[in-house]
């Protein structure tokens, strides 16, 4: 009965004997606690974040719907463990294709202890965290009946360049996204439009600018969409959500100016794509550049 | 002919034979250039900016006008030295009340050397620059006449918690600006209104959404106001300026989510000194409380 989540693109994974999440194929996804304080944390944010009243439904849907926590046999054959009960987002896609994009230029809480600010601080300088304000922890993008999806390897991923970012958020919305020349053709309907990508990244903007209740850190944002719909003439169906709550803290009356800078720095990503799509093939001839001091 | 400036609240200071700036007492600021690559990059900076077409002018009205630079006899004795040439921004004022801010959770560069991110990492923690997303690096509110200017000193100033830094924004616009108790009696003439502060840093937040050329950081905002045309019935003159550009790097068509994250943190602080003044007289009461996670 429960399985191996189809479309999972980045984080712990239940195979080969490890613990990870399942999904039960009618509709629900299980995530073990992880042991230490992260996973009762994620339960505390769930919990808190289902039963807050401040949050606006048109926010709420950005969120997987959580139904508490359950004992379960996990994946890594260690008995019964907790698992929180949540939404399995991409139940019912066909071949989504899905971009897991973790938010913000530091991951970590500033009242976290000292090695693993350190260590979360190392990966935000090597990834382009702190460079973009985001970084990407993995994607699958879907080509064709053909030739299946896209999905950069753990180890390309974890060394992509500000530019290479650019590129690959332009290869998935391409006609062939395993070439590394995009022309951007779903662009406009994946990214653009009223309820498209960048239309819901905006409303997601909006809420930050103003709620000081949670600091979200490490916590990604999924983007996914269902590229046969296109191809079929039919409009797509693209959805932003949020996840990974392991790192969530009060926000003290302050605003999460960590995830908002970052969401800040996607949007103008993803409105210059679709403002600018003569850009896209263009783009495989790009070099990476170092930062540097202003010439005279 | 040459003066140590009157109103200047933070940095070095030309002042017991110390190294600083100068201003000629009609209205030209002559700012030594630091030894290091800092003073170089400053200029660059400077001369970039003003000659670049893509400024828009409601935005350069924001920088200090820029006149190159000039050998001058040095503060410290040490005779000729570069200095830029730069506008007096409090020349004409009678008693202002300054706030320097320096924005971004992160005062540093990713490329800077490493010794140089210890330091700036260890000051952006110690302070509310991670927590708030700015930090208050000096400021002087005008009391009155007789009472003359409130002006905390440098280690207050560096100690100063988020809670404390919200008190002082409100502190600075009240009748009584040496009491812990502010009434925020001036917060809507000088923060808000179309031509306040509030709304300056909402057309600098604009920009910075969509800015790509360069990224600020130790950059600070100063925040200015004439607390005697409050007094005296007259529209407050009010403005803000960006200073200290000795950080400052190429933008590489990335938006500087740095200092539009601390922005934005610092335009909702002033929203709701606006937005909430009954606030302000139970601010004193306030605790300060620590980062935690999320209780069930």
């Amino acid at each position: 009965m429960f399985k191996v989540p189809d479309h999972q693109v980045a984080g712990h994974k239940a195979e080969a004997g490890k613990l990870g999440p399942l999904v039960d194929g009618s509709g629900l996804f299980y995530k073990p606690l992880q042991g230490d304080e992260r996973g009762s944390n994620e339960v505390s944010f769930y919990t808190s974040f289902s039963s807050n009243a401040k949050i606006p439904k048109h926010i709420a849907r950005f969120f997987p719907r959580f139904h508490g926590t359950q004992l379960l046999e996990a994946s890594d054959g260690s008995g019964l463990q907790p698992h929180m009960v949540l939404q399995d987002l991409t139940f019912g896609w066909v071949n989504p294709s899905v971009m897991d994009i973790k938010i913000g230029s530091r991951t970590w809480g500033h009242q976290a202890p000292e090695d693993y600010i350190k260590k979360c601080l190392k990966k935000d300088r090597e990834s382009t965290s702190v460079s973009l304000g985001f970084r990407i922890s993995g994607l699958q993008a879907f080509g064709s009946k053909e030739s299946g999806f896209w999905k950069p390897g753990k180890l390309e991923v974890k060394s992509l360049s500000a530019d290479d970012v650019r590129l690959y958020l332009k290869r998935c919305v391409s006609s062939d996204v395993f070439g590394s020349k995009p022309d951007c053709a779903f662009a406009s309907v994946v990214y653009g439009g009223s309820t498209g990508i960048l239309s819901q990244l905006l409303e997601l903007k909006e809420w930050f600018e103003d709620q000081t209740i949670y600091h979200f850190y490490a916590c990604s944002i999924l983007i996914m969409f269902e590229k046969e719909d296109v191809l079929n003439g039919k409009s797509s169906r693209a959805e932003v959500k949020l996840v990974d709550f392991a790192h969530v803290f009060e926000g003290k009356g302050v605003i999460d100016h960590n995830f908002l800078g970052g969401l800040c720095s996607l949007i103008k990503v993803i409105s210059e794509i679709l403002t600018t799509p003569e850009a896209c093939v263009a783009d495989g001839l790009l070099e990476d550049g170092q930062e540097s001091q202003l010439g005279l």
